[in-house]
């Protein structure tokens, strides 16, 4: 959400709404994830964000198609949730020396960013089908899926890295 | 993550650091759930709201017991992530005349939260049995599994307004 909701009186401002918050939020990413790739020390780690950020990219697609399909403008509003997020992620990624803490700290952070996207799309699906735009929340799942299993991929890399800690 | 992280060396340090970044968000959504409640027109959804003030305050004691077990201060640092969600939250209930949308916009935002919660507590318990701290993760767990309750319910009544909304 932004920070101009007295605009918001229908469901379908909201869904536009939403729509315009999570255009932002997956930009954000698209430009918070070269630098997570960056600091990242596992390989395997590297190779997620890597393969994640075309996804991402796909994502901002996607969005700009529903958006037409909907008939609305593709507008970003500015997210303060996601800002949030992504700030503690650069953050936390800036200054620590150990490489298994950083890919820890990397890891947590991603599945961050994952969780609100997981629950955004799940709150715009819902109101897709509300509003009978079936062919929207098609659209929109397909990105849910992706997000949800980027999240169990890093939650079997947060796994592994343990195991390898332990060991 | 608080904005503070050069002091974030090892695992240890990373654990205690994210107890205090989510010892800090349970707090501030003790303070954002009342509003939340006033302002929810389903009586289910004000229920709900209601159940999760009570698990929210049990959460905190929670993160005190998981400090105390770990032989750390209870202490909080501010964080960016959950500071923009309940603002977000907050601004989205503000100005919504219509019950259905507000209700509509109101379940989003306490999703977005759930889902902030399911992902650190994930990488906590993670963290914690790393570091051989089954105990704290036991505790943990319990909380991540009431946040994954309230996730599903509240998507429960997404739908359930939805098909009212439809019908």
């Amino acid at each position: 959400m932004g920070l101009f909701t007295k605009d918001i009186e229908t469901m379908n401002d909201l869904f536009i709404h939403q729509l315009q918050d999570i255009y932002y939020a997956e930009k954000r990413i698209v430009g918070a994830l070269p630098k997570m790739i960056a600091k990242a020390t596992s390989s395997d780690l590297r190779q997620g964000f890597e393969q994640h950020l075309d996804e991402t990219k796909e994502h901002v697609q996607r969005l700009e198609k529903v958006f037409q399909m909907h008939g609305a403008e593709a507008k970003a509003v500015t997210c303060p949730a996601i800002d949030g997020i992504i700030d503690e992620a650069e953050d936390v990624a800036g200054d620590v020396a150990d490489k298994a803490v950083l890919d820890a700290a990397l890891i947590a952070a991603a599945q961050a960013v994952e969780h609100y996207e997981i629950s955004r799309y799940g709150s715009l699906i819902a109101w897709a089908k509300q509003l009978g735009r079936d062919d929207c929340a098609q659209v929109l799942q397909q990105t849910l899926e992706e997000e949800k299993t980027t999240d169990k991929k890093l939650t079997s890399l947060a796994e592994s890295h343990v195991n390898r800690a332990a060991a």
